[in-house]
């Protein structure tokens, strides 16, 4: 993970500082495995997502759609969910451990206090009484590569809050997609962008990926796929 | 699926009708559930499907990868094979039922007897004393759709040995997957192309698919995955 770069003088007459040493408020950060109790904050999540890609005309899921689809078999195993939350204050270690993941946390220090306006929607379930916000996730599950013969992760969506952004925290869940891979042997890590998005083209080659540009995704939905419904029940 | 065309004349002395009714052998064709036995066959179909595309220097699965990474859970769930056979024969009803699958079974009129060089090599465990003979394979597993709300099913592979293509078996795989999918409740279907294989792309656009021409897949693999382990383990 990239530090953070250092932060500007606090007020435009202080004296500039050689040490880099950042003095503003550091955020704490973890990543843990998301479960059934955080159904309605991902759903909230997956509809600001929606929203900032001007796709919300195609969402369509409900609490109970993915409550229904998703944490019905234990992580890794299928769809699995990380979730990143953010504090003022260090992490106690409330969370029972799992025996494939332990939560990852790490500290960013930031040089202005983040300013959440939705933070009482985003309060987590987990926060033990402290100051614990979700502040995004990342959805993935096993895909498998014939080739290699063995499994790896496909990430289908991976979002941060809008006053989150830029700090370090989209990478800081991809890469505790990718440890998890390596930790169990798994052979590769995907995910899809968009061509002209150049700027997550960009981080995610400096993250070391490559981007394939010779295939194409196919889809068969809606009335197309339907049609197949009829012929073999 | 189109209805199976009526079956040619029992012999060939019958007289020649003046409908278009093919006069060859008829092929029976089934696709059933693969299981751990498969896997020597499938280990076999993979590596001339590496070979098919020029791509078996990237071939490194083993019978011991696929034993360990393959049917360990439910089909469905995750990592799930159909199996294509034929035979000259009708298949009797001898596969024990799934509840969520039940092998679907369709006659292709060829005018000509296949001949199948290696055959013996893949004749199937499942034969039940007939001549059935393994002659392709799809491997497909969940994926999610968040916007959905709900899975669908992403194909890895399909693949059909060389003396049994362009006789509509690669399109019978695919729709018993999409057929699959209607009955799950599943929202899409999908799978990628290579940009300049026009035939292909036709052929699944006729099939009800879309190409989704902005997507890039990205893929962290190898040395640089292998980066991600140290930093959280």
């Amino acid at each position: 993970m990239a530090a953070a770069a250092p932060p500007p003088p606090p007020t435009p007459a202080a004296i500039t500082l050689p040490d880099p040493t950042p003095t503003g408020q550091p955020v704490f950060a973890r990543v843990r495995l998301g479960n059934a109790s955080d159904v309605p904050h991902i759903h909230k999540l997956i509809h600001q997502m929606a929203v900032f890609e001007r796709l919300s005309h195609h969402f369509s899921a409900t609490e109970a759609s993915l409550s229904s689809t998703l944490f019905t078999s234990p992580p890794f195993q299928s769809f699995t969910i990380f979730i990143l939350e953010v504090s003022p204050n260090p992490f106690p270690p409330t969370i029972p451990p799992h025996p494939l993941f332990s939560p990852i946390t790490q500290i960013a220090p930031l040089d202005l206090p983040i300013n959440d306006p939705e933070k009482e929607a985003f309060r987590s379930h987990n926060s033990g009484g402290l100051d614990v916000v979700i502040a995004g996730f990342v959805l993935f599950f096993p895909n498998f590569s014939t080739f290699l013969g063995k499994p790896g992760f496909y990430v289908e969506d991976l979002f941060v809050r809008d006053c989150y952004r830029r700090k370090g925290f989209g990478k800081m869940l991809l890469s505790a997609v990718a440890a998890q891979a390596v930790k169990m042997g798994y052979g590769r890590v995907e995910w899809v962008v968009l061509d002209w998005n150049v700027n997550a083209i960009k981080f995610y080659e400096e993250m070391g990926a490559k981007v394939l540009q010779e295939w194409r995704i196919c889809r068969l939905t809606g009335e197309a796929l339907q049609a197949y419904g009829s012929a073999h029940n």
